[in-house]
């Protein structure tokens, strides 16, 4: 499936959707229908397991194109917010997971040159989540360094504690795009937290594709663009560490739960590291892809009094 | 007042509790016997706002003495929960905020010797909070080195976005103690997430006071000891970054919302400073205390197999 949180219109509440053909199919009503209790909010969906998936999943198929009177909206009719709005807790990024991001970054911020030989860690916390064509905050009296990062980004099924390499894959519910936005002058002690944790410096979506629809995580296309100009583009075969391992590795000091987020890393092609290097600024339009999931657009917007210096 | 989340009994649900002389007062039932809605949970009666502060003072006065029967029970029967059992977002920490913390972690772990000109900010999963009494746990296939960090916390009761030191204490709800465990050898790359946020590695409570009744947050003595014997000793006053300034600051970039908990840093003598090093093993019994809110004790307990290596 491909899941998403929708409002119908801008006075309507938030609720979870799948997206079918050009249609949002509503699951709550399609499974009131049907006599089967399916919740309105993602994470209540997520937390009743993979026979809630198989379940719903039978459910679509047999009303595809016969959807009763209110189940189905057109998706162009739709707002959609983030896949998940509000995660429970913070989530969790990888820092240095391919090789010429690392390299790209020592050279311009302050990290170093060797590889990591363990995940490096840090976290966004969930005030930081917006939706498809929501705006990212370009504050200058913040930042004058604003920066993307396109990521795939695993979205947690199953309570995960000290669970192996082998078998992390089975903790996932599905994948979708987060763009790791950072103001690169905002670090702090090295700590990341501050500049890539603000306000608006998650964009998430546009859907949550479920790990059934997704033959491998691992091979996976992804790019991204600033105003319709490639500026990154790799593939999920250049993990440095592959998903079942930043599972394994979390799980063995925090428990992860499900509808937890982990942001697996950027490839190379950020900002920081291009020569002349270049920032976002209000006006300008991002357009995070990964294969198989879609685009998650975004534009950049200033709020409070705007002035560039430097650039 | 001084706040809780209590069980009657083992088998009870977590309850919102105010500690009077020796008995925890359930104060959703005692709103019961006096028409006022007060909820059960410490997250619902924060989102209140002050107008709760101030009524359930006046109602826990008026019925002082007089507790209706079930209103009222012993403190030393129920089983005190972390004051927030789940916070809703992460915790934010501040490293290096008093200076001579600063200079014993410059000389044995990998941070800076001069003071920071900025909050240095990282984060605790709310997976990490732990309980008085509850036990934090060593995995020694993962640390060597379990350090202890008393902190005085901070509790957010009104949400802020961009506020200035001079209205940052508007938005503080109350106070608690908070702390900061660390597996000093698990930092990467400099992030603390990994060593700091670990599941039962922010020990919170044992009551949160209501910044009503806490005339000056910023002359509190705190302390810890382990095993009986006390290893830091200071006091607020010597904060860098005082808590108007950590509100102002973090404000600025990502919004504190009622409930969220920012930790204010700790004073020198952690074990990785002192010579020798010395380090937490299961059988230790860690204390901390902060004047005017209390002590916050927890056990060090195995997990996974036992194996001291070095010490």
């Amino acid at each position: 499936m491909r899941l998403v949180t929708f409002r119908a219109n801008v006075s309507a509440s938030a609720r979870l959707g799948a997206i079918v053909d050009d249609l949002v199919v509503d699951l709550q009503r399609l499974g009131a229908h049907a006599g089967q209790a399916i919740p309105a909010d993602i994470l209540d969906f997520i937390d009743l397991g993979p026979h809630a998936v198989a379940s719903t999943t039978a459910l679509l198929e047999a009303h595809r194109g016969k959807w009763p009177l209110g189940t189905a909206l057109p998706l162009v009719n739709v707002k959609l917010l983030a896949p998940i709005p509000r995660p429970r807790k913070n989530i969790f990024g990888i820092g240095l997971n391919y090789v010429e991001h690392v390299e790209e970054s020592s050279r311009t911020l302050d990290t170093a040159k060797e590889l990591p030989k363990q995940p490096v860690i840090f976290s966004k916390p969930p005030t930081a989540v917006i939706g498809p064509d929501d705006a990212i905050e370009h504050n200058a009296a913040i930042t004058q360094q604003l920066d993307w990062e396109v990521e795939l980004a695993v979205v947690i099924g199953r309570r995960a504690k000290r669970v192996t390499d082998e078998k992390a894959l089975d903790h996932v519910f599905g994948y979708t795009v987060l763009n790791d936005i950072s103001a690169r002058d905002n670090r702090r002690a090295g700590q990341w937290i501050y500049s890539k944790g603000q306000d608006t410096y998650a964009p998430l979506g546009p859907v949550i594709v479920t790990a059934d629809e997704l033959a491998d995580p691992h091979n996976l296309n992804l790019s991204l663009k600033v105003n319709g100009v490639e500026k990154q583009n790799s593939n999920t075969r250049h993990l440095l560490f592959n998903i079942n391992h930043l599972i394994a590795d979390i799980s063995a000091a925090i428990t992860l739960e499900p509808g937890d987020i982990i942001a697996t890393g950027t490839p190379s092609g950020v900002g920081a590291g291009r020569t002349p290097q270049e920032w976002l600024w209000p006006g300008d339009v991002v357009e995070a892809w990964v294969e198989g999931i879609g685009t998650l657009r975004n534009p950049v917007v200033a709020v409070g009094p705007q002035t560039r210096s430097g650039s």
